[in-house]
């Protein structure tokens, strides 16, 4: 994309363009040269919304849960953003029919943004193009950003790292108390919801996610275990009245020093995936300097580890790689 | 680690020792600076293994499958090897005390190599650790080497990707060919096993598969859809024979230029999760050169995206992250 477009671009995101904003989620998640600069110029508008993770297990109600969210935080005038990361997610368009068109009621309504996340073809990349989007979403003005994900595999897991509050959600089914500690739910939990709790065995889950949080060491938050009935509205209250506690404990427990270390810790893990993305992109493009050591792996004659170290120790590789400016390398 | 340390742990690994390869395998587990080194001295044993997968939803059986094909295997000669990333499988430990106690009858044969790979705290790492233990079970000989996991989340998918067949296992249960189709797993299996198939709806199942398969489109392998009852031993021996065809398929359809592409593909990818290690090692250790910019970071003065760019561009910066040795940049 050339710059002047980009500028573009950016200038009706910053005016509220909401077609400016989808173009710049596609931008992330094809992984685009241009993110880099996207989220540089964004970044000091990001910080501002507040992050709800909802997670658990397919057929747990989560999708009629955030619905109930939407309709909450509406009526509290706050403008909601949806990011589903779930393959079964009616949001991301792998739901039954019936669900996708209660979901259509929020369309119309323009302080509501709903986007899908693919988990396919983005090896490695989901959790980065996750972490992205939200900042986008938060730049955009979102003042609630919520993040559905099935509670199953790692990188859907990690994406949770994201939320301010963490909501589990689970249903009086069969042994889903023992799914939720198996899959490491327990963990990372602000919040536990037993929904669809009119049926039977709500209150013994609920027990059993109780007895579990009360295992834990005694200093900290100790997450509530609430019952909702997600489809027709009970427990809601409660529920949006428990995330509203958790972010001002959250708020009265700040601690620099932490924060501190986790802007480290984002700098080191964007620094380490722009220059993978970097080195990548500029292999697809055959960089040069690397085309003849890539042909030995090619034929089999040299394997893929001795190759690697070969390119690192070579700095003009490197420098063509990375895409290094001639301005830096002369500076040199 | 000192060199002649990691020198004698390879001779152990070379003589058959598994007690090496197990720590070897630890080695790749924490991402310990020396997998480089270990993956370049074993590389070239490597390729001889066939590799099985086997994949689908906790509950489907796949645990007590891998156990009969261990079995087979065993009875065929060959040693076998199984990793199993897969919180609720029974060799990684997740399982109730039942399964556990079946498997610890392979314990005493020293024909089977059995490992687990914990899904936690691998963000991003648990698919190259994968491919990495797999390259040490190869190179130490094992003839079949078989990764069990669970078939939801990208990370858990793309595993399977290293897997010469795939085996997708599903149960007559409510809708399980629905799910099967919703996370993608039709796009990766070589073999569909209805699995538990003395249960009712075992047939509709293996019809809904099917017909999946028959709409697409027509040329190269068509996987057939296998009916096992894995506790009893009914349908394995029908299994076992259904990925030996497979494998002869593939041994008839090889495609050189493929191959190469994947060792190309394989490169990329090796190189850029090396940088990234370095890097990340590095930053960890506390890379002087990147110490001035992280402050800034850390003040929240400057954002991870300005930084970073910043650390790239600054090639005297980029050597020191990368770990580029004197006699790199004395050549320069």
């Amino acid at each position: 994309m050339i710059d002047s477009k980009l500028n573009e671009l950016l200038d009706r995101f910053e005016h509220g363009d909401t077609r400016a904003l989808a173009r710049l989620i596609t931008l992330v998640e094809n992984r685009a040269a241009e993110v880099s600069t996207v989220m540089e110029r964004i970044y000091a508008k990001t910080g501002r919304a507040y992050i709800i993770g909802v997670t658990g297990a397919p057929g747990a109600g989560k999708s009629t849960l955030v619905n109930q969210f939407i309709v909450k935080y509406r009526a509290q005038g706050k403008i909601v953003a949806v990011l589903a990361i779930d393959p079964s997610s009616p949001f991301s368009g792998g739901a039954v029919l019936g669900d996708r068109i209660r979901m259509t009621d929020h369309y119309r309504d323009t302080g509501v943004y709903i986007r899908s996340l693919s988990t396919r073809g983005h090896h490695g990349g989901l959790s980065r193009a996750a972490r992205e989007i939200v900042k986008l979403l938060d730049a955009f003005g979102y003042g609630v950003i919520i993040i559905e994900t099935v509670g199953v595999g790692q990188t859907e897991l990690s994406v949770m790292d994201l939320a301010n509050t963490t909501v589990v959600v689970t249903v009086p089914e069969g042994g889903d108390g023992v799914q939720v500690m198996k899959a490491g739910l327990n963990e990372i939990a602000d919040l536990f919801v037993v929904n669809k709790a009119d049926r039977d065995g709500a209150d013994r889950i609920k027990a059993e996610l109780e007895l579990n949080v009360h295992l834990r060491p005694s200093e900290g938050w100790r997450p509530p275990v609430l019952l909702t009935q997600a489809s027709t509205g009970v427990g809601i209250d409660g529920l949006i009245t428990a995330i509203k506690r958790h972010e001002e404990y959250r708020h009265e427990h700040r601690d620099p020093a932490r924060e501190r270390e986790q802007r480290a810790h984002e700098f080191a893990e964007v620094l380490t995936i722009e220059m993978e993305e970097r080195t990548a992109r500029a292999l697809k493009n055959g960089a040069t300097s690397a085309q003849a050591v890539m042909n030995e792996v090619r034929q089999g004659v040299l394997n893929p580890y001795s190759a690697a170290r070969r390119i690192i120790e070579d700095r003009r590789a490197v420098a063509e790689l990375l895409g290094q400016t001639d301005a830096a390398r002369e500076a040199e």
